[in-house]
């Protein structure tokens, strides 16, 4: 029989040392101040009261559209409403008729949204995904490949979690990256062979650099098996070009490497366009000589979080492989069917994301403005976001191409490193608890995604309405800058 | 340069030894083979054309209420399509008033349900939950110290990954269990100590078999921090008494173990009354010499999915963290915080759950009359079955309690079992699998959950209405007693 001295079973010393390590700044230390400061305002009522040097907190930290200016697009929550409350489909006057027909269609093929669906996803949803993506690029998808997912997230991790067995093996992952990727290998002890992005070409993939890097990795006794790209990126904001998916491809193809592409932003398009890596993997494959990528395995995620959809909350996605062992998408399989299904109506927006009102249907025009309002107020405040960022003194960035960020490169003085130091923060994070706490404004410090060493970023979302905020951030910036000076 | 040989970077035997090793029944190849008769079915446009001697399949393998019998609670889904399509407020003979009051409470609350909330759940459910669970258990409840999930899995997934660093952990699962802890336990490479429910006993917990169970395991230098309890009891719908919970404390304070207290089931309970892990701790800590077990750490964790509620699709729920260390808790924050937050529309149906209309409200007699009759509904259906099952030659089963299953014992002949390992299957699974070819019913074997060696068993839940079916059932049954005598 043990002792029964009252202590814990559990302390932050002895649990899992793999969460111990696992590092995630988009919700970490800044982002729980900013709450702080949103509780603080809230609760008081007479205004100026509060002691803080501002009146609102501006969340430009995560990728969160209707916590800011973003409505939901009528036509998906109209649909939803009815899913939740078949009843509705009795009612005159509120809906049009294509909402009721697409809220009966969906109720036959889901049945309730309270049972869980198959671990995959319902059926006729992944159907409509595969047309989706058929008719996006050109080329065929089979619904058994695709699995709904609680949101790309959930994807990432049920795909980590089949490809890593321990810290030998290596997942290149792009350095700046959205930081799910390294914290989920820190979870499951495996190893992130970091690459770097070019950021005075425009953030793009550079394939001589990764190929340095996979050469130092297998030097090392790691097994690399996977690239995982983000296009458009987070956090950079960069669309990739045709012949920079072409590049990774070949390499993919050359070095056994599964390509993990991570498009949740592929409608946040605002130069140029969109080519996805399963479009230009089955090209390339369609070219002469063009067996020698038959082998190359492929998963595309995408998500109804990002986008004109914006709808985080719900948790909905999905992923499409391409060319994987049966018996490893059998192990897939396995793995998402512990944890059920995803979300059903989640799954049911995946379903009206790739299946949206068609010109001549009753719901079309009005679909079709907000989404087209959505995405120009978008492209207009990420230019406007661009030129405040250019006319700062010590603040560079590039031309924002896609997603909903911009990651843009501060000069930080000596003086100003020193202090951060003397604070035990670095000075990126520095500089942004600094912000925070002058303006209200949240944004992420760029080590919190990685950055070459001895550079400073932050990364800002271009969501939150108007341009008030961003005075703030001049202001406070020519202030900081001045004090360091 | 490497070589170009066509083969791919994953194949099944070298991703993730950990998930290959994982084994999850519920969803597994005899519910696949039921999903193919049913596709089967539906696709047989003239009856009896599909050559299956049965017209229907009943998915007896999941407590899946909605997918059968159960009919959602209509305020929840009132409440919900609000949510979803706030311009219903403005209708008018559709709702009654407090439908539309809560849902304006929660708009407020929550914003958009298409936005991320905190990725511990929105403050303001999470101080239902604590009310909820401080009128239940008549001791305090800090909302600080609610998390909500993504259904309970979600939740169980969360903890086993901070508890478990690898396999010197253990944890005491009891035997038959629900697999998705064994499942999740192999995904994290840690040890599933296993203790034995006392089947004679209506499958209680005993505290002398757990003990010796336990000697072992830190004799072989297992450092066993956890005993998972699953009350009321999956597959075994056992319910266990006060005492036997104080007997698992008593154990938990004196070899400092983390309890976690999968209370899913709490409201089906058809005999005696349910005690939660923590009134009980709570109790026993006010009496006299009470402050042994101050340093107990308890889990409970809790659901949508299940008792009257049955909105499994919604994959909504919460867990309760009683006493862990503040550095254990931050950490389980970060943790979360990955995959950014549960679904809200989940969330929003835990407060319903908790906050349903109280007497005098206009929505009080419809919500009281609907639950009484899904609540009478199951305890009516799972006599009818135990009934069944006690007439069925070769078949012993405990009188249920709770849950949504009853766990029956089999005596299968040495012939059947000779049988089955000629075809290489269990004698369980084979008695399943021919069940469902038979009849289109699908169980689960007992393999699935763990059993006794030398015993056999299927899981079946009481949810499919009707009892033709159970008809069906045992004329399967006694054929097959006949064919193997």
């Amino acid at each position: 029989m043990s002792t029964t001295a009252p202590r814990r079973a559990l302390s932050g010393t002895n649990i899992n040392v793999n969460l111990l390590k696992a590092e995630y700044a988009v919700r970490g230390a800044i982002a729980v101040r900013s709450e702080e400061h949103r509780a603080t305002l809230s609760h008081s009522d007479v205004p100026s009261s509060h002691g803080l040097p501002f009146d609102s907190v501006i969340s430009a930290n995560i990728g969160n559209p209707q916590q800011l200016d973003q409505q939901p697009i009528t036509f998906f929550r109209q649909v939803l409403s009815i899913l939740e409350y078949p009843a509705l489909l009795e009612t005159e006057g509120i809906y049009p008729e294509d909402v009721k027909a697409r809220a009966r269609t969906l109720l036959k093929e889901v049945g309730s949204v309270g049972a869980y669906s198959q671990s995959q996803g319902v059926a006729a949803i992944r159907k409509s995904v595969a047309a989706f993506i058929e008719r996006r690029d050109g080329h065929p998808s089979n619904f058994a490949d695709i699995f709904l997912t609680g949101g790309a997230s959930s994807g990432v991790n049920t795909l980590l979690n089949t490809i890593c067995r321990g810290p030998e093996t290596g997942i290149l992952i792009p350095i700046p990256q959205y930081p799910l990727y390294t914290a989920t290998l820190a979870l499951l002890n495996a190893t992130a062979v970091p690459y770097y992005l070019d950021e005075p070409h425009e953030w793009s993939t550079n394939v001589p650099l990764i190929r340095s890097q996979l050469a130092k990795a297998k030097s090392d006794g790691i097994d690399v098996r996977c690239i995982a790209v983000i296009n458009p990126g987070n956090p950079t904001g960069a669309s990739l070009s045709e012949g920079d998916i072409e590049a990774v491809l070949d390499l993919a193809a050359e070095e056994h490497l599964v390509v993990m592409a991570d498009e949740v932003y592929q409608t946040n398009v605002y130069r140029g366009e969109f080519h996805s890596f399963k479009k230009v993997l089955r090209n390339m494959q369609a070219r002469k000589g063009g067996e020698k990528y038959s082998h190359v395995e492929l998963v595309s995620l995408h998500s109804t979080s990002k986008g004109m959809v914006g709808e985080c909350g719900h948790r909905g996605g999905y992923f499409e492989l391409v060319n994987f062992d049966p018996e490893v998408q059998a192990q897939i399989y396995k793995l998402v069917s512990i944890t059920l299904c995803p979300p059903v109506i989640g799954q049911c927006l995946v379903e009206l994301m790739v299946n949206p009102p068609k010109v001549g249907e009753e719901s079309h025009p009005r679909y079709q403005a907000e989404y087209d309002g959505i995405y120009n107020g978008l492209k207009k405040r990420s230019q406007a976001l661009y030129s405040a960022f250019k006319s700062m003194t010590g603040v560079s960035c590039q031309d924002p191409q896609g997603a909903m960020y911009i990651f843009p490169t501060i000069t930080l003085s000596k003086r100003a490193q020193e202090k951060a130091a003397s604070e035990g923060k670095k000075p990126d994070e520095y500089y942004c608890l600094r912000m925070l706490d002058a303006t209200g404004i949240c944004v992420v410090p760029g080590s919190g995604f990685g950055q070459t060493e001895g550079t400073w970023h932050f990364r800002t979302t271009f969501l939150p309405p108007g341009t008030d905020w961003v005075d703030r951030m001049r202001e406070f910036h020519e202030a900081f800058m001045e004090e360091f000076k």
